[in-house]
């Protein structure tokens, strides 16, 4: 039966994910409103909630779950917290959009799904936003009409601006390829088999001793290859784009055209500079896809099992950069409750 | 001072448009919510109702803006209707967002602009949704730069899969150019001075006796040129494109390409076929602007004088369609509460 | 009968487009050779012929046609110079290839047309180049199969960088709208039946008293209308663009994207800045074109018809632009040798 | 010392690429003429030569080059039959247009060079067109001008609509991805060090037992990747793209869009069906500049020692291929000849 008062979400977490995710359910998501947010710094929190009416402020997950006017949980904190705040949501049987990575990495993602199977249902939906977002939707839809014939091949490109000063070489993989990782299996509907990660020499734009540019290939089970450059210090712009190769055609995805100019001998329009402007409409929709599913009493959207999977062809995408060689990626049996 | 409570919405109008703004207010904007509804068919306002806790149902406007829960006013009935319905918003000082047009003629918007100036303060948001949309959002944010020069001509396309049967000659510019009339003043920041209108021979694949395609060249009071295809039966997609060519260069909107496709000895992408595909992100940015405005005490967007311009020009326009010459447009005075 | 010998030609005229085409026949055309270059300034026809063996250097262009080796004669004078060197051609019944305008007005034009159609047979190609340009060769191609069904409008937008100080605002519709004068024709195959000039503010970057831009609209027999844009002094590069309008889709040329960048925060190309750049491969492949018909003995391309109707219509677009009203074109009888 | 006198090209093989060069030197290029075809199939030399004023009909090509009207060689037979042939053009030191492959094998390229450079200069010129399409010449110079900092990475996409009954996996490697391998060096002006064949399962569309498509990495000696997309059986057209990847940018080329279209729910263009269409250009100025430069008396581009190292990647292609892992590249030192 589905409920007609506005969610009560706690928002773990209020760094510069958590807090875009304050927002954007105080002021663009219909059905939904922040009652809690939490963070190991009290004036960050506080600073958050300033401006919601009836808003808590904590600094434990668990303290603020427990309160009376908290229907859910979205957990921005970072990677290394999730795990903790997932077996608390677990405990009170909370709904949960966790951001991504479900966990950092495989052996804990395991542990969460093993919590969460013990429940029997699903709780949890994993923040894996291109999913999403427009343009991915519509290669999704297009590939399922089967029109284009079985693919075969998936060209990636994911590009930033610049990166932070603590990205190692090996969270380009974790960090970045994730999210090529996810959307290889989701698109494709393949689970990833091996991985090999190739470094052409850095680029001088990259910060000392990381390894940037990397080209990343994935093999699937089903006979495809995905193919990613990843590149972290391009300096132009934030770009995503995505070719899938099939059988009959092709379709590609990131050219968005939408405002050119012709001035000074240059036809062309701007790019991106980061994902808050290029994901903005996913992001909404994600975030409204999950409170309306929860008003419902469902859980849709990527699960525990594909946060499982994208961690272990992360861990294995790490040991391939640093072995230089192609890793096969080992997955467990897939639980009844994510077929 | 704002105010947290979602704001009670009267729409008034379930039809085609009505209803997408009751769902647009139910399930997609923030901080708003449905409490009437309002139509001469009551079984189509039941139908809109239903599902939408505490909604009244009404076939008489006055009746619903009486309702104690209703803080705005959203008139999307039939042109002629509006008039009335304004004027009893402003009776109760209600904020009003009114679909375009206006009213149908000057002499019926001068009315209301004198019955809104009475009041001392603006109440009503005209619905030229397109100053929402993000390319022509960005289109304008491009020309205060400055940065290609001042504005010279402004080419558009309009174009629609196939008119209704009701539409008439007259109709492609009261209910089709009129878009392009309020975007030409509100890009180019200009009154419209003189309007030409040409009619080609019509296509085949318009209705017996529509004058399809027509085009329209507006002259400007900054000296700029606005010219204008208006083709409602194109049979191939739903297209507005806009370039302005200014003294340094050129800008254009449109052709934005999501998903690019090769297949068949082709390369190219879907075209939208109709407004709720393509403006769909504008209309619900317009009604959210206007929810949290509201909520602020504000009125903000186009104003009553922008929606009695538009109505001068397309009468001016339908003169200028039926002489095959080209007719002054002649405005009253701007009131001091628009300026 | 065909001939196997290169086609002896004297080229009239050794200014940049006169020297451009000796370069071209001397280098790049198959089948043909220049045997003599002839300007009023001799040290600049000397200039032309340096280096090309053989090639005879005259100051009168009917002693060049006396020649043994001449076979055919290429005008690039200016315009004044043609009717004198064309009827000089039709006096030896030699082939020509008379750059545009055929000459300076519709009257000089109707004296040449009636010169030729008193030889009995078909001896000037005129210059109309965009016939030739693979681009335009591909929409009319396209128009000839029906596909889209019969033409409505035709928008065109013609953009140089910067027009030469003695450029005049006639000038635009003569030099420059005429290629449009003759597409419209080409495309369309309608005759114009009535022009109309529109004067926006000039642009801040034209030379004083310069009416740049202009927007041109051409109405034709076909009830049919062709709006051309005319911008001389656009700043950014030369840009010639065809949209054909018609019943069931359009079709767009001009945009060609041949290099594509990513850089600092922009993505997109450069724009050609000149003619040369932009129509190389037209002029070579109407040179060569004209070549191969005379070597095999006949005359193909625009034909002093073509060149004729251009300048009627140009003649009235110049006083469309003087009165600021529409004018009507008004043509001779076509004679039986040019249908 | 230059010549004025048309050149006198044997042309050897006259099968679809020679007939079409026969076609080209006689009809397009200018300053050369065939003066002799060579095939072991005399009936198929007839028919090329049908039409040619002087050309000489040879199954024997040394018997063509000890003709005393030819001056150069344009060798368009089949890769195992170019060693003898050009062995034959060396001993009456004369220049030669080799099409690719310049020998099907290392070490077979290996004693041209060998033969050449006992010769003590240069008289071969390798087939490699896309040094002479003008998009490829674009992007080349762009990286020349350093604007877009040093290359990290090269994608390449090349693909067919059906290949041929005869074609091997093998063959997508030595006549299909010897393009790219030459585009790499040429652009990147490396040398490379090692491949990597990926096999995706094939295509639906490929023939029983052909691994289409494939996946080629190219690693460079100067630390670059360059992976080549390879699908001869695409269906949906010919396309050949590339991006470089630089330290502040990349360039594309390849989506060249000459004619766009709106009809039926669909915007786009047309895809070349085969090379023909898409590098006509660049075959004609291929040939233009192997005939100017022999007049000349010189011979450029692509030279013996860019033949035998495409021959040498293919082989390690092959081999790549063959086992499923990565081959290392060896090449000879490079000869003083070709530095």
């Amino acid at each position: 039966m589905s409920r007609r008062e506005p969610l009560g979400v706690a928002v773990i977490g209020t760094g510069r994910m958590g807090a875009d995710h304050v927002r954007r359910i105080d002021r663009v998501v219909s059905g939904a409103r922040v009652t809690a947010v939490v963070d190991l710094d009290a004036r960050r929190a506080e600073a958050a909630a300033a401006g919601i009416d009836g808003c808590g402020v904590y600094t434990d997950p668990a303290a603020a779950m427990a309160a009376a006017d908290v229907d859910a949980v979205l957990i921005a904190s970072s990677g290394p917290a999730h795990e903790a705040a997932l077996l608390s949501a677990f405990e009170r049987d909370l709904p949960v959009l966790c951001e991504k990575p479900l966990t950092p990495d495989a052996a804990s993602a395991l542990r969460v799904m093993d919590a969460e199977a013990a429940l029997g249902h699903r709780r949890v939906q994993v923040g894996f936003m291109r999913r999403y977002d427009a343009e991915y939707v519509r290669l999704k839809a297009l590939l399922e009409t089967g029109e284009l014939g079985r693919p075969l091949m998936l060209h990636n490109r994911h590009r930033n601006v610049a990166s932070a000063p603590f990205f190692t070489s090996g969270m380009l993989i974790t960090d970045s390829v994730a999210h090529e990782v996810d959307a290889t299996r989701w698109l494709l509907g393949h689970e990833i088999a091996a991985v090999t990660v190739l470094r052409p020499a850095p680029s001088a734009g990259a910060p000392d001793g990381l390894l940037d540019p990397q080209f990343v290939v994935l093999e699937t089970n089903g006979g495809a290859l995905s193919d990613v450059e990843i590149f972290v210090n391009c300096g132009f712009g934030y770009q995503v784009q995505a070719e899938v190769v099939c059988e009959r055609g092709t379709a590609r995805i990131g050219d968005g055209h939408a405002l050119v100019t012709n001035v000074g001998g240059r036809w062309g329009g701007t790019i991106a500079q980061d994902w808050t402007e290029r994901f903005a409409q996913a992001y909404d929709d994600e975030v409204q896809a999950w409170v309306d599913a929860t008003r419902r009493g469902e859980v849709a959207g990527p699960s525990t099992w594909d946060g499982y999977a994208a961690a272990a062809v992360c861990e294995a995408g790490v040991r391939a950069l640093d072995t230089g060689g192609r890793v096969e990626v080992d997955l467990v049996e897939q639980p009844e409750l994510y077929k």
